[in-house]
């Protein structure tokens, strides 16, 4: 795509064509300037298979408000739809309504409250709640999902895997299995959520890290088809990166060939008063091949060597090679705690991708719709019950219990304070007969989540460093109950309503079934 | 991200950081001006867990020559890559090699021979080889497999969700939920595997295709918290879009509200002169309520008007609602086949993420260097044996039955020529004792499937249209066996070798082995 193709593609028309002719009507029904409330929120915790997120990492919003900033009805855009016709040939979309859309179609009417980027969050909570001139609320709904969705998604992804691995350093390796340019906002999220550092160049630059790497099997095989091997192969990398010598191992065979000779060069290095970084594993037995590499490395002088595992990992494929080197190790006389702090991992094709649920389904509803100056809360049913809205405009807790620990997040209407209440009952947001009642004894904290970013249009927010949000994402990790963090099937964590918002929320219900 | 800052991270840099280190490396060791050749394939299809391709569609090779057009080493990326540094604060690159990555870094040495998009494709078949400079080969490899991995998984998840739908109208529903800015190339390889339109409208201006959408839940409940109520909202939207009018008929209840109202609605707008478009189903169990909502519009004097199925959409669970449909219809008075053909379906979620299967496994893998004007072939051998390579220059070639059906992919050497040979060996890639001899009797034709797309930087090759892509995407569908072609468990399309190409890696395996 040329570059001023993507000037059209990805910005204002980064939408869908429905909230284009929505706009249109509600200008043609005169609602235009009608203020309307809208919540993003996810309904469930990504599900992997075989395993399953029990918590999210918020993240995509300052792309997001970087992407509204900048968003505007061009010429070029309304160009584009004034030559829209439909099925009788018809024009899709009048003059009056263009001309409205090209001095009224910014989001400066838009006003935003979200939780920050890098927190952990939960289903059907509002990350983030949308307030603004109905039309202009409603064409933002496709971009901000975009946003929002795909980056939480990785964020997620990249804490679980970073979780499975102790720690340990985390290599984003996943450029070349990336979903085109989402590469970007991919690489962004992962180091969010739990990478330390991307192999993708461009993108480490703009955001301030450095790019990693090793060397591809290519480099051994050219040198192999000249005649050198492997060995010359490795003597050129430590020649030329004499400090920074990572070597892959496995192009001929790991234990035989690419191990000793990679000891080899090592002890030259040494002896000319470098250290060497390390090896890398990428095929074959990576629990075994590591135990194995580790000895020799271990006998041959190299105890702390890095060894960086990579090839088609995720979190439950390092916990698996986890289990195994503990294990396995002591029968080869390694220590499996020192193996396993001196591994890396390198993750591509299963941390961007996010293998094995590749969507977040967050979605963007309307709760309320300004009418005399009031809000009046919106509901929607659904032929699936689980979707029925929780409505109006809220705010949003997050209840900490007495050792500290998050037992709830918990929304209420925005004229209630959980904090000045006796008591607190939460509610189930389906069941009628599940709740629970939490005194204050119970309670060492009550947060208010949300947090004002845009007001009518303004930045009212220093956007945190991605650092900072890190930060974020440890102390919340470090406040979850362990089950909650586990990998496979974890402990559900409570999303609840108060009695308040559940009284709402059933009258509206009466109301719309009539 | 800013503009910028985009042109840093998706220009040159829009790469691994090892692609850069190992240039240096070459550059370093006088192998810099040395001609490399590197095939690009995929090892196997897409395994979405519970089904599995028998095929794939091969697609994003437009892009990737744009990017190779326009993408340079600019005095940016240079100032970036010399500001980086190693371990020991020493800098990464050299000002040599950065002069000559200024000065050469560009892709003009590059040829490149490629299987065309919209073409039926399997694993292990060079699908593009690219012939030029190691360094700048070498630097191709990320971006290339980003734009070819992502665009075939696409094509080919959109192609089996157009099979399933016994190919009826897909609208591609999915940017709320597409991976950032992938959302564009998504689009399009969507468009070229099986999607007639999507609704995502600036890459729909860009390709030339008009945008497409119908209304959302939230319209509606904007007329119920007004007091108007579903058939307010309905009424608007007739009123509006006359012509156009399909209508989302879940908001509350869709039998008894949804559908109802609708009714009311087309049949005020017949009486005005105007035909309508249809309805929209978005949740609860599809195939039950396009029965009874078929019914209902069919008893109402609207046989023929859409009914558009759109909620998680997939090609098994598009495969499911059919088979229910066929069992279940009879019983409402219900024509199966006339409800199907009226049927469309909006598939988001599950499309451009390709879900169950996130990431095609291409690879980019070094063949042959030149030597003293002679292709050598590289091997590679691995803890994995399949990942063994198919050493050296070959041509790829497609051989019909005498039926006109595919049969077989067949690599073999450059020198080689199967049209010329009295019999064919096909050789299993892997196992020795798997294989069969085809004489010309059984043959119709022998396709040579690899067509010079780069010479020497320079474009040999008239880039089809996205139409132009469909229809060989249709002709290939349409020679290959049915077994092939089912959506679960397929059955395994062969891919052999030549017995002279099985020969030369047999070779090479031993003499990389010693």
């Amino acid at each position: 795509m040329r570059s001023h193709e993507r000037d059209v593609s990805e910005g204002m028309l980064f939408t869908d064509q429905y909230q284009l002719t929505m706009a249109q009507l509600y200008y043609r029904m005169g609602l235009h300037e009608r203020r309307a409330q809208f919540d993003y929120f996810f309904r469930s915790y990504p599900d992997y298979g075989a395993h399953q997120a029990g918590y999210c990492i918020n993240a995509g919003m300052e792309w997001l408000l970087d992407w509204m900033e900048h968003a505007r009805f061009g010429e070029r855009d309304i160009e584009h739809l004034r030559g829209q016709t439909g099925r009788t040939r018809e024009r899709v979309f009048a003059d009056d309504f263009l001309d409205w859309l090209s001095r009224h179609g910014t989001f400066d009417g838009i006003s935003m409250r979200a939780i920050p980027e890098g927190r952990v969050v939960h289903p059907n909570v509002p990350l983030t709640v949308v307030q603004g001139p109905l039309p202009m609320a409603q064409i933002l709904e496709t971009s901000l999902l975009n946003h929002l969705n795909f980056q939480t998604l990785i964020a997620t992804k990249a804490a679980r895997i970073r979780e499975s691995g102790r720690g340990r350093l985390l290599l984003e390796f996943g450029l070349r299995r990336a979903q085109d340019r989402a590469a970007s906002a991919g690489a962004r999220a992962a180091l969010i959520g739990g990478a330390d550092f991307s192999s993708y160049v461009g993108i480490s630059h703009v955001l301030g890290y450095p790019p990693k790497g090793t060397h591809a099997h290519s480099m051994v095989q050219v040198f192999m088809a000249l005649g050198e091997g492997e060995l010359g192969a490795f003597r050129a990398d430590a020649d030329v990166y004499p400090d920074d010598c990572l070597l892959l191992v496995d192009t001929i065979d790991t234990l035989k060939s690419g191990v000793p000779n990679a000891i080899r060069v090592f002890e030259k290095l040494r002896r000319r008063g470098h250290e060497p970084v390390g090896i890398r594993l990428d095929s074959g037995d990576l629990a075994y091949l590591s135990v194995r590499a580790a000895r020799m490395l271990d006998d041959a002088g190299f105890p702390d060597t890095a060894i960086v595992l990579s090839n088609q990992l995720d979190e439950l494929v390092i916990m698996q090679i986890l289990a195994q080197i503990e294990d396995e190790a002591p029968r080869y006389g390694v220590d499996a705690d020192h193996l396993i702090g001196r591994l890396a991992y390198g993750v591509g094709t299963r941390l961007i991708p996010s293998h094995g649920d590749s969507a977040l389904d967050g979605v963007y509803k309307l709760v309320a719709v300004e009418d005399s100056g009031e809000w009046v809360p919106a509901i929607k049913l659904s032929e699936t019950p689980a979707k029925t809205l929780n409505p109006g405009d809220k705010h949003v807790w997050r209840v900490y219990d007495a050792r500290g620990r998050a037992t709830a997040d918990l929304m209420s209407r925005r004229d209630e304070d959980p904090r000045t209440m006796d008591s607190i009952l939460l509610r189930h947001p389906l069941e009628q007969a599940t709740y629970r009642r939490l005194s204050h004894a119970d309670i060492s904290e009550i947060e208010s989540m949300l947090v004002d970013m845009l007001v009518d249009g303004e930045l009212r927010y220093a956007l945190p460093s991605i650092e900072e949000m890190r930060e974020l994402r440890q102390a919340d990790l470090d406040r979850l109950d362990a089950g909650v963090r586990r990998i496979v099937n974890p402990h559900i964590y409570h999303v609840s309503l108060t009695e308040g918002l559940w009284d709402l929320k059933q009258e509206l219900i009466a109301a719309a079934r009539g």
